[in-house]
């Protein structure tokens, strides 16, 4: 091999192993993490107004928790009829439950459940560490 | 700049492209999944052995389906105390809306379900679409 061969042989190579690293990093991201479910069924009397400043006031509360390793949500689709009632999931992520053990408490949390309450019929909770 | 330092250069920017492009890939996975979220309370009846033979053969339903993206479960850890007696959450992932059609009707579903219905209590099930 001559000089040339040997760069690009040696680029690819180290190329190929950062594209495998970054892959594994990604993958593993997911794997033994804590996951906090929530689920919402609001009040009759909720209007849609009220409802979306909850969904906001969640989205807002997932930036003010520096413990969240990851955050959605979403409405309930089953075609399955076995929501019993709840219509909104959101699915905070935790590295481990020290991080769930800062969200609880923490004052933007409050803040929300006072935006939350007024409107609020039932919460079903289920938090779990992800197995495969 | 001589041949050796474009060459260098040349490899470098293709690899930084390229841990973008599968950084990116990983994360978007995640975006505008659809997420199919099931809880189970087994009966007071249910063994602890007839309790892992439903986990393991949710397992293994989820490896009998193709349209399945990714899959993972745990058992309530919450110190909340809002589970309603649920005890299981499995959190089953597609693509869209047609993954879930296809896994609904599945032969293997219903073999699952066969395993699952002496030992069940009570079900909850909520689909929604990944959003941030």
């Amino acid at each position: 091999m001559n000089l040339l061969q040997r760069l690009v042989l040696s680029a690819a190579l180290s190329c190929a192993i950062l594209v495998a690293m970054s892959q594994t990093s990604a993958q593993a991201a997911d794997a033994g993490v804590y996951r906090h479910v929530v689920l919402f069924k609001f009040k009759d009397s909720a209007t849609a107004e009220q409802v979306k400043s909850v969904e906001d006031a969640f989205r807002k509360l997932s930036t003010q928790v520096n413990t969240i390793t990851s955050y959605e949500w979403g409405t309930n689709v089953s075609p399955e009829n076995k929501n019993e009632g709840f219509t909104h999931c959101f699915l905070v992520t935790f590295k481990d439950k020290a991080g769930l053990d800062v969200y609880l408490p923490h004052p933007a949390h409050d803040a929300f459940k006072a935006v939350l309450r007024p409107h609020l019929d039932k919460v079903l909770v289920v938090d779990y560490v992800s197995a495969k």
